[in-house]
């Protein structure tokens, strides 16, 4: 369900009326449109055809896909329970690399599990909205404190070169690489942002653009065949990204694309940096290697824009993400405060 | 004047009934078109427009269009004289970057220049159309060649990664880069081409993947954001791609993208080459820092494939080249032999 947005852009997410409404990000820029999920399906479909997107708002997003499932069973707690648990189990599969789907689900599941069998199902309802919401707000806490600590390492002057949408389109708000761009605007320094389009789906073009556009950042769109070129000519001082995933040892996966442009930026010793709440980070994964990345549809490529750019037929290979090591990574901006040259023995010590 | 292809493809180009016929490469590969250039406005739209593109192609179309002028003088030796040097002098507008434009319409000046005054107005047209053939024939032999120079350096079971489209769409039939790939096929080795889809025009999706499908070679389509991704995974051993001028440094102009590829295959000791005939070599520019770099419109890349993907107004950045620096490149490949290491000296041993 849909409807057109009248003023100021929506929020990337909301609950209202027992219901989970989506700034649905396929329509965007061209339009503005609200997306309204009225239940697990709904929620599940969302994600996977990226209206949500952005590891931190796919958190979100699940965690109300979660209540969405709970409103089912009503008569008892046990039903209640039932629904909430089949609700986690489907929305987990709805998107496989973003770490932070599976974080929020099991939050969720806790909330269920620890819940006291005295209790009501309404009770039970009420305290899984109550730890969603905290999700939420805690989102937006940490944009905030990762635009602080990133604001740091950008000088005024900077031009800043980024690969798909890490703002606030991928968050409750603010934003992770973005969100150090607006702090350090909002500080008064002058920052000039470099947007890969980030084939295939375009996210640089269609989001990152807009969300920098309507907060008066200034920024210049660029293919991504383009990052290269425009570091060397001197337009870039620094480069942030997302993350989707981090291990361990400092490997983190964003975006397709992401690693090629740490290597270009490595080449021409410009600092490559990754901002991304804790939540982002999957301590059970000893590097980035074992790290599943999502393969999507050929026609993503072939077909992604109204008309068919590629012969029928023709094989194609759609890795959604990529691992940049840590090696190539200057530093990581967490919430908590900013790694530099991550490592192992550093990520361990942010007591994630 | 457009026409439905009916059997097999038709040739890149082709003089017929005084005109110059291009398979239109605007409408591949969803419809093969023979655009018809009856005069020299029609051949300037179609190099401007890329309905014909590839350096050596250019060329050829720009001699061809020449002879489209010539046929407008037809009373006196002067006449046919002055609206060919006018139709070069047009021509030359039509793109900045590609060298054989400017080699080819200087071969077809020289013969209007030593044309002698006895003639009559239908042998200069003649003169003019026979250089013309020339020049097409003489690409032919330089694709032959540089296919049996560059099929030397790739091993049976190569994965090759090509940008752009340097294929018989780019040439009189063959190709450059891709001459390589035919002719390692011809010679049983197995070859699979990975193509960057090479945004914003996709020629590599588009052209590259068509082109080499009509020749049963197997090739990947990738976008561009994953050429890191696949170098990684061991998929690709070789890089070889075009080239729109060659400095007398051995520094490279080609599609953007390319200096970006060139980085990538270094980091991951890839072996890097350029294929390209001998008329590509500038030695009047000293390094790539001269290479004239062509700026395109920003709606190829903000509404390039039927659908607005990007916000109104937004800033865009999009050089239609970049110079990949001698350094980074391997060898290039010649249709006079391989210059392994390229470097002024080398370049000048080869007598061009």
């Amino acid at each position: 369900m849909s409807s057109a947005a009248t003023s100021s852009p929506p929020p990337t997410l909301l609950w209202r009326n027992d219901c989970l409404e989506l700034l649905d990000q396929t329509r965007l820029p061209t339009e503005v449109l609200v997306h309204v999920c009225e239940d697990v399906p709904a929620a599940h479909e969302a994600i996977r055809t990226l209206r949500v997107r952005g590891a931190p708002a796919i958190g979100i997003a699940a965690a109300y896909g979660v209540c969405l499932g709970a409103k089912l069973g009503s008569e008892s707690v046990a039903e209640v329970r039932s629904a909430a648990l089949a609700a986690a189990d489907h929305l987990a599969t709805s998107r496989p690399t973003a770490v932070n789907l599976f974080w929020a689900l099991d939050r969720m599941r806790v909330v269920v599990k620890s819940f006291p069998t005295a209790g009501t199902p309404a009770e039970l309802q009420q305290a899984l909205l109550a730890e969603a919401v905290a999700i939420h707000d805690e989102d937006r806490q940490m944009c905030h404190a990762i635009g602080k600590h990133g604001a740091e390492l950008l000088a005024d002057g900077t031009g800043v070169l980024t690969h798909c949408n890490a703002g606030g389109l991928a968050t409750s708000e603010f934003g992770t690489a973005l969100a150090a761009i607006y702090a350090a605007q909002a500080a008064g320094k002058r920052i000039h942002v470099y947007a890969d389009e980030t084939r295939p789906l375009l996210q640089g073009a269609r989001l990152t653009t807009w969300e920098l556009m309507q907060a008066g950042v200034p920024v210049t769109l660029i293919c991504d065949s383009m990052a290269a070129q425009v570091m060397r000519e001197g337009r870039v001082q620094a480069v942030i990204v997302g993350a989707d995933r981090i291990a361990a040892n400092g490997d983190a996966a964003n975006k397709i694309g992401t690693y090629g442009v740490a290597l270009l930026a490595a080449a021409h010793e410009i600092p490559f940096y990754v901002a991304a709440p804790s939540s982002t980070f999957d301590l059970s994964l000893a590097s980035g290697d074992a790290i599943p990345i999502e393969q999507r549809a050929a026609e993503e490529i072939t077909a992604g824009f109204g008309r068919v750019t590629a012969p029928a037929g023709v094989q194609v290979y759609n890795p959604a993400f990529d691992v940049t090591p840590a090696r190539l990574i200057a530093a990581i901006i967490t919430e908590r405060g900013v790694i530099h040259q991550p490592n192992r023995e550093k990520i361990a010590e942010l007591g994630i």
